[in-house]
C-alpha cells in the first residue's frame, strides 16, 4: 500500500507517523516544499520575542529523524503541482539550493493533502518591500527574527506596523514589545477583536493602551513606501481613515503582515475536489475529499462544527494533529471519524489571557439558534484572598432548547484552563442549567467558591426563561 | 410561611437568602450556635498563614447585614437541642456572653438542617491540653492565630505536630510554615493520600519532604503531655510506629487536630430521621429528609454521585452553596432537584496545585467498575516554551462501558482548572473515547498541542480495549 501525504506539517506528519505506527509494512512517501517538518508554529512569536533562543528550539523532530526512525520517506523541497485522481499520481518539481531542480511524480493507493494555510498578502502598493514580512512558515519566523537581529543599517529595529489583529498580530505585538520596538497596529474594521463580547474586546483593547501600543482600527493602508528621510525609520506606512479619509503616516522599521490565512486548495481545487466553507477542502467525519482515495486535514481542510453541526473552517493545531491520526487510521482501515471542533481558541497578550469556545452571539444568530447572552465579572481567588483579579466571562445560549452555545473569558489570572469546562459541556451538547449544576473545582487560591462559569451560567439561565 | 433554619454557614445562609429572593413575603429564621455566619471557612488557613490581615477579613458578610438588608430573622448564640417533627418545633438554649442564658422554641412550617459537621476530635489522652487545637470554626482559627501570635510565655512557637495528613492538615501544614513554624505531620496509616494515585501520592510526598517538613506515616499517637523540661517546648507528642513499636517524642509548641470531620446529625437522629452514609442526614435529589416538611444540606447531608448514582459524604463548600439555593426554591414551591456530586477538590501545597474528580481505582471496585487506569506524565507549555512545568495526570475508565470514571492531576503550573474538564465529562457521562475528542484549549504558553487530559485519554483507550 502506497500512502502519499502532501505537506509535511502537523497534520501530514502526524498521519506519517501513526501509519506507520498502525501498520509498518504500509509505504509512507511525504512531500513537502520547505525544509522544515514538525515544528511549533505557534511558539514562533514567543520565540521571536527571546534573543537568546534559536528559531531551531521550535523544531520537534528533525526530517531526519522521522526518516530513521519511523521509515517514512520524508522528501522536503519537493512542492507538488498536480493531482491526478484518475491515474492516482501526484506530481511536482523538487527544489534543490532553492533552485528548481527536477520534476517527480508519484504513484497513491491512499493520498492526503495536508497542505495547510497561508497568510493572506493583501494587495497593498509596497508590500513587497524589503521589511516587509508574513509569519507562517518557519522560515519567516527565522526572516522576522534574523531582521531584528541583524540590526539592519546598523540601526536597530525600532518601530514596527502590523497590518492585522488577529491572534498572530496580538502574539507578534507582544514579542516586538518585548524587543523595546514601539508597535502601531492598523486593521480596516472598526471593531476591535470582532469574535468576541465588546465587553471582553474591550478589556483586551485596554491591556494593548495600557501597553502602549498604538492601535488604529479603521483604517485602510494605502500603500508602503521607502522613507525618503535617511535618519528615520527605512519605511513609510501611509493609511487612511475609513470614514474621515484623514491620512496617517507611521514610520517603520519593519512590518509584519497579519491579515490572516487562507487554506492552500489550489491543487485540490485544480484535482476537481469538492471545495467547503471558505475555499478548504470539503471532508466528511472519516476526513474523506471527495474523492474516494484523497483525504485532506489539517489547515486546508473544513471540519464540523460541534455546536451547528455545521461545516466550519477554524484552522487549529489540536485539530490539525488530531485528523492527521484519524486518517492514518482510515488508510489502514481502521474506521475512525472525528465528531468535530468547538472552536475553542486561547491567547496569551501581555498579562491577559483570552479564551473562546463555541459560538458569539452573531454566529448564534446566523446558525438559527435564538440567543441570550449574560457578560459577568468575577474573581479569580476566593472573598478575602490577596491576589484576586477579575476574570470576565461572556455565556450564550439558546432560549429555543435552553443549549449552551459558546463561552468567551478574558482576565489576568484563572482564565486560559476554564475554557475547557464550556468546550466539553458544548462537545456533550449540554444545557445552560445542566452546565450550571456541574461539580467544579474550588480552593480559595483558585477561584470564588461558585466558578466564574457556574455564576455566569446561573445569570444566564434567567434569560434563557 | 415559617422557614426555621439551623445553623447559618454556608448552605443555611444560602437557603435563606435566596428564600427571601424567592418569595419576600416568607418569615425566615435562622438558629445559628456561634457568633460568626457566612465567612470562608476555607481561607482560613491562608489567613493563618499571613500576620498582616485580620481574621474577620474571611467575612463576606456580617450578620447584621443579613437581618437588615435581606430581612432574616437571624439568631446567633442559638443551639437547637430538639427537632420534634410532629409538632413542628425546634427548641435549644440560647448564650450570652458565652453562658447559657434561656430556652427558645420556634414554630416551622418547613426546616433545614444546616448543621454542618464538626472536627473529629481523637480519643488521646491530653488532647485537651492548651494549645491542641482543631481547626472548623472561625473561633478556632481565631485561636490558632492569636496563639501563634501571642508568643505564649514569651516563647514564639517554634515546632507545631499536625495530627492528620487530609487538605486542611496539608492547608495547615504550609500556613504554619509560612509563619516559620517547625511542621511534624503524624498518621496511623503508612499511605500518604491514599485518595490519590499512589505515583501522584508520591509526587505531593516529595514536595513537603523538598519543604522540610516531617512526615511520621503509620505512627498512632499514644498520647500528649505538658514538657516537664521548662526550656523546651510546652508539649510533647508521644507516637508509636504502629508496624515497629517504635517510640517517637515529638516536642511541640502547638498541635493542630487535623483528623478529619463528621456530620453534625446527632439532632437530626434523635428526631428519627433517616440517616444515611457516614453518619450523613439522609437526603433525595429535593434536598428533602426522610419527613417531608424537613430539608437538610450542607456538610451534614449527603448526596447522590454523578458517577456511581450512589449516596456518597463529600462535604466541600460548593455542594452546600448550591444545596442550600435548592432547599430555598423547594422550599418556595419551585421544584429543584440536583443531580449531585461529581467529588472534585483542588488545593495547593507550597508549590503544587492537586485535583481530582470523579473515583480513584479502589472506589470504582467498590461500586462495581472494572476499572482500568493509565497514569502519563505531559508538560503545562509547549515543545520549547520556557518555564514548562511537569503535570501528572492518573485517568480512570470503565472497561464495561468505557465510561470516564475519575481523573486526578498534580503539577506546580496548569493544573488546578484543567481538572474542571474532567468534571464537566463526568456529570456528562462521557465515555472515554468521546472526552478524547473534546476541543480543548492550546497556546504555547500555557500547554501542548494535546493537553495533558487529551493524553492521558489516548493512552487510556488502548487500556480499555
Amino acid at each position: 500500500m502506497k500512502f502519499v501525504i502532501i505537506g509535511g506539517d502537523a497534520a501530514g506528519m502526524s498521519a506519517a507517523s501513526k501509519s506507520k505506527r498502525n501498520n509498518p509494512n504500509i509505504e509512507v512517501t511525504v512531500l513537502e516544499k520547505s525544509q522544515d517538518v514538525s515544528y511549533s508554529a505557534c511558539g514562533m512569536p514567543y520565540n521571536i520575542a527571546d534573543p537568546n533562543r534559536s528559531m531551531d528550539d521550535l523544531i520537534v523532530r528533525t526530517a531526519d529523524e522521522f526518516r530513521s526512525k519511523n521509515r517514512i520517506n520524508l522528501l522536503t523541497g519537493h512542492r507538488v503541482d498536480k493531482i491526478d485522481p484518475v491515474g492516482k499520481t501526484v506530481s511536482g518539481i523538487s527544489f534543490e539550493n532553492g533552485k528548481e531542480s527536477q520534476t517527480f511524480s508519484y504513484q497513491f493507493d491512499k493520498l492526503l493533502i495536508a497542505t495547510g494555510a497561508a497568510p493572506i498578502i493583501p494587495n497593498i502598493y509596497g508590500v513587497n518591500l524589503s521589511g516587509v514580512m508574513p509569519l507562517k512558515s518557519l522560515e519567516d519566523g527565522r526572516a522576522i527574527k534574523s531582521f531584528i537581529d541583524s540590526n539592519l543599517n546598523s540601526k536597530p529595529v525600532k518601530k514596527a506596523v502590523i497590518i492585522g489583529i488577529g491572534y498572530i498580530g496580538l502574539e507578534m505585538c507582544e514579542a516586538l514589545k518585548e524587543r523595546s520596538i514601539d508597535v502601531f497596529m492598523v486593521k480596516p474594521s472598526e471593531q476591535f477583536l470582532p469574535s468576541f463580547a465588546s465587553e471582553l474586546a474591550d478589556v483586551v483593547k485596554q491591556e494593548l493602551v495600557d501597553k502602549s501600543v498604538n492601535l488604529y482600527c479603521g483604517y485602510n493602508i494605502d500603500k508602503i513606501e521607502q522613507n525618503s528621510n535617511l535618519n528615520s525609520s527605512s519605511l513609510v506606512v501611509v493609511c487612511k481613515n475609513r470614514a474621515s479619509n484623514e491620512i496617517v503616516n507611521l514610520d517603520a522599521d519593519m512590518v509584519i503582515v497579519a491579515s490572516g490565512v487562507k487554506p492552500c486548495s489550489q491543487i485540490a481545487i485544480e484535482a476537481g475536489l469538492e471545495i467547503g466553507i471558505s475555499g478548504a477542502v470539503a471532508v466528511d467525519k472519516n476526513l474523506k475529499t471527495s474523492d474516494e482515495n484523497i483525504y485532506a486535514a489539517g489547515d486546508c481542510a473544513d471540519a464540523f462544527h460541534v455546536v451547528t453541526d455545521k461545516k466550519c473552517w477554524i484552522p487549529l493545531a489540536l485539530r490539525a494533529n488530531r485528523a492527521g491520526w484519524a486518517v492514518a487510521d482510515n488508510v489502514c482501515g481502521i474506521n475512525t471519524t472525528l465528531p468535530g471542533v468547538a472552536g475553542t481558541a486561547v491567547f496569551k497578550i501581555f498579562d491577559l489571557q483570552v479564551a473562546r469556545t463555541g459560538l458569539t452571539v452573531k454566529e448564534a444568530l446566523e446558525f438559527g439558534f435564538e440567543p441570550a447572552q449574560i457578560v459577568i465579572q468575577s474573581r479569580s481567588k476566593a472573598h478575602g484572598h490577596p491576589g484576586s483579579k477579575t476574570i470576565h466571562v461572556s455565556m450564550v445560549g439558546d432560549k429555543k432548547t435552553g443549549l449552551l452555545l459558546g463561552v468567551q473569558m478574558v482576565g489576568k489570572d484563572g482564565v486560559v484552563h476554564r475554557i475547557n469546562a464550556a468546550a466539553v459541556a458544548l462537545h456533550a451538547k449540554m444545557r445552560v442549567v445542566d452546565f450550571a449544576q456541574c461539580d467544579l473545582a474550588y480552593a480559595p487560591p483558585f477561584g470564588p467558591v461558585w466558578d466564574p462559569l457556574l455564576t455566569a451560567a446561573n445569570q444566564l439561565i434567567k434569560k434563557l426563561g
